[in-house]
């Protein structure tokens, strides 16, 4: 066995966990040891890959995917996990269903998942809604399992909601670990997640919320910056606040790009709206009030064009330490110039970071598979154990 | 062996049966030894499932879908049934093809077919088109088959059409053979398949006619019951009184929720919209008329509300046998002041039932695994006894 | 081993062919070896099959589909090939993913592409386009290799663009093979590919280039045939000479369909748009100019009008070869007064070649498995072999 498993594998086997049939709703619900756990599972099984070992591990079976926004990345990293494992990817169209027909949530979860082992949801559209949908398909299943209508309870992977992006966040926590070394060495970097100019409006908070959710509590100076007015829900602001100081890092909120950066190891310039106004948006998208989106929409863009500076510049950079900080995004991004005219990052900033930028969505795959694979293995040490020595080739 | 198992393996051995290489179209094409071979295979499938013991047997194929009309729960159980024995899913989307533009039916069923086992069809818009077109598709089969185009001629499987619904009305009669004990114990049974109100209109007469046309076999008192004009199809119904004779049961037609509930052991309580309704509509649909469809939509609701009262409510329960009549649904339901003001069911009703009602939605899968499987193999008890002594787990 | 087998993999082996790792998007960039190889694998994969022989190789991985028009046999064909290998397709849908929002290609590439290893594209709409854009994704997936982004570089097969449809052109040679004994047996037998008169008008010219592009490089006859204006790509059709006369054939454009008939062992009459209509159109297409489509449109179809004669009749069918020469078509045709009131061909010589059509369309699955297992696999011979040693059934 190859060195790098067999540390994985000792990792996995002193790290109490309770993954099991446990949905990965926030990574704040789950201890220090379950995030360590997902990380170890994602690195074992893009390990296997790599070396042509097949990590095969179910015969038959589903993983229901429904997206209730665009994706691209996530639609595809969600099918190249359940596919990794071995399960099939049927997806809950909404269009195709009946469900837009007065069919109740309860109903469906349970009709779709009598032979289903995951689900994996993303609704990111409505403020207070998309992580309480996954929560109310969550309990349908618990009770149709308890009532021995489902003769195993699938698990929810949310695959971003309105408050956290946890398999984009702890993909990125799995970059960061591989280009510092470890989630020690992590320990006092400073990283920047800061709002961004974009010439579109609406996007997510999913993003800055499961980056500050998620880094406070590895010991890092976390620095949050907008605009004043774009600020995030308020409870996640207070989370990230109560993790670093128990982490041992810190975290600020702060007004200016440039006072985050100063001496950042890490920046992550991105757009996001301000949470008020997602929640105007979210009360007019259920009203079906299209000209009070457009309205809206108007009044926005023009409240973002007061902040075109906040672009992630070659001179902005200079500012992080040694002028070289990592930068991440999500992708896509809104690259001044070459996909719009101004936006979040310069292009040559873009340029000089994009194999990082594209390794880093690489995770993404494999955080899915691990957060698959401990919903339905107690113990996937000894399962990773069991494909290492079954050596099956993946490819023939 | 467990017993369970051992003992549908010994019904299966001694159950004389010709479903290999027929297509499953309508319940009543099929002898009683056939349906109780699709029941066993169904049953052991299950309990396969249910013990984690793999039921693949195939190695790789397709099995095709054609949705003509929505679906949820029949998708995801086509899907499950496919996915259980190792079939991959392909959706023959008419959206996305070229079939809407002008191609032959005779082209298109060859074209998809050279590596497909089975195809499931769901038409059920059209009066006299559905079943029609399940049977050209077939004979296009029939002839590329017989001319060398196919190396092998796949199986249909009628996911609902204008007449049947037979992956309903058997997992429905799955339903009843657990909750009764067996089939045995359903002579004598009384059946109430009764008309209901709902707020809407055009839903298909397949239920009905699939229940009648299936429960009239078993030595069961059906009781057909719908206001004045919502009859179904009149070869259907006389099939379900010739067959009532034969079986030792009876079939009638009452003109009253009230008396088909009485002393009812189970009640059906479902909308449909009059038969002479569904066929001016498919009338006004081949002829994309949307004016006289709306026309026909508002003079068919108006006619509706004169049925309000044809509701399942606890009153009218307590009219059925000691009041505890096993209510059944097909899904998904109009619950009044649930899903919508006054519909097929009072909300408490619905409620004390769901538990049985997600069951009896649970066993199509299986349903139509059976189908696929007794289709695509000769001797299903021979390929139980061999995946149970394989004994290869479905998750590792 | 049948002896069938055993001749095909013997030809593998002396066959020097190095398609591993190697896109396919042009049939005249591949070798006469290459191009033997993929037949001698399609025709193994084939008769494994037809003997219930699993031919999956891959315990895991995706086959990427993109159709950037609508499909129905390719995408079938697509579907049963991945399967066949034992991938799982994954469809990217612009209409369903944020491609259409300014992601880049560049980028697209690469996130799709984590753990795929075929990528299919059909992109035909656009003249000088397609090709070009294929080859754009794969220069994306060279650099995301060479750069450490992706463990494995994913194959791309050419589906059909603007400029060839080898998977078509390729399943079309395989039927000639098949039809006349052997690629030798095609030395010296005439081919009339020629226009055809339809009602419609802006189908692609991929396949009557696809066929001139291929044919001409096996010693045959080759004549192109359409009324003045209806020219191809001029350097395709500067090619098909050069390769004429290399392979000892020889290849003439003439101007009616009846010269191109004359004593032609095989007929290929097919409807297409002009060269510098399809030029006209792809600038229309991209300036969304409707109104501009449409005159377009109108335009076209009376110049198409005026060739209403350009018909493939049972007269004209008097003109080959002993007036039984091989009837051709990619499917669906315009059959007249079947399809469309005239058309590409009387019905009746539709009619007597309809077998041999559907036999055509059924090498396509296994030309595009073939074109996948040789860019997986470095040597097929080995490969194949161990799958008829192995003889895992396909169906239990």
């Amino acid at each position: 066995m190859n060195p790098i498993l067999n540390s994985l594998l000792q990792k996995l086997e002193n790290t109490p966990s309770a993954l099991y049939q446990k949905d990965f709703l926030l990574t704040w619900e789950k201890t220090h040891g379950e995030l360590e756990t997902i990380l170890a599972v994602a690195e074992a099984l893009k390990n296997l890959r790599d070396n042509n070992i097949s990590a095969n591990c179910f015969d038959s079976g589903l993983a229901i995917s429904q997206f209730r926004d665009n994706s691209t990345r996530t639609r595809f990293s969600f099918a190249s996990a359940a596919n990794l494992l071995g399960l099939a990817v049927q997806d809950l169209d909404e269009g195709k269903s009946q469900i837009a027909h007065g069919e109740t949530v309860r109903e469906t979860s349970a009709m779709i998942s009598f032979l289903s082992d995951i689900i994996g949801i993303r609704d990111d559209m409505f403020l207070g809604a998309g992580n309480a949908y996954m929560r109310e398909v969550g309990a349908a299943l618990d009770e149709a399992f308890a009532d021995g209508v489902l003769p195993q309870r699938p698990g929810i992977i949310n695959l971003q909601c309105d408050i956290d992006h946890p398999t984009q966040s702890m993909a990125d926590l799995l970059h960061l670990k591989t280009v510092f070394g470890s989630l020690e060495q992590l320990k006092g970097k400073k990283i920047a997640m800061t709002w961004a100019y974009s010439p579109s409006y609406g996007k997510p908070l999913s993003v800055p919320q499961g980056i500050i959710g998620l880094m406070t509590r590895f010991g890092m100076q976390v620095d949050l910056a907008f605009p004043e007015g774009y600020g995030l829900i308020p409870e996640v602001v207070e989370l990230a606040g109560k993790q670093a100081k128990e982490s041992g890092g810190r975290f600020r909120v702060v007004n200016s790009m440039e006072a985050a950066f100063k001496d950042a190891d890490i920046v992550y310039p991105k757009s996001w709206a301000p949470f008020h106004v997602m929640q105007r948006r979210t009360e007019l998208l259920r009203a079906s009030d299209h000209e009070g989106l457009k309205g809206l929409e108007k009044e926005c863009l023009a409240n973002n064009a007061r902040f075109r500076n906040w672009e992630c510049t070659e001179e902005k950079m200079k500012l992080t330490k040694e002028g070289k900080a990592l930068y991440m995004h999500c992708l896509p991004a809104d690259i001044s110039s070459v996909s719009c005219k101004e936006g979040e990052v310069e292009a040559s900033v873009f340029e000089r970071y994009r194999v990082p930028l594209y390794k880093q969505a690489g995770y993404k795959p494999y955080i899915i598979a691990a957060m698959m694979l401990t919903n339905r293995f107690e113990n996937p040490s000894t399962l990773i154990q069991k494909m290492i020595s079954d050596k099956k080739n993946r490819v023939l």
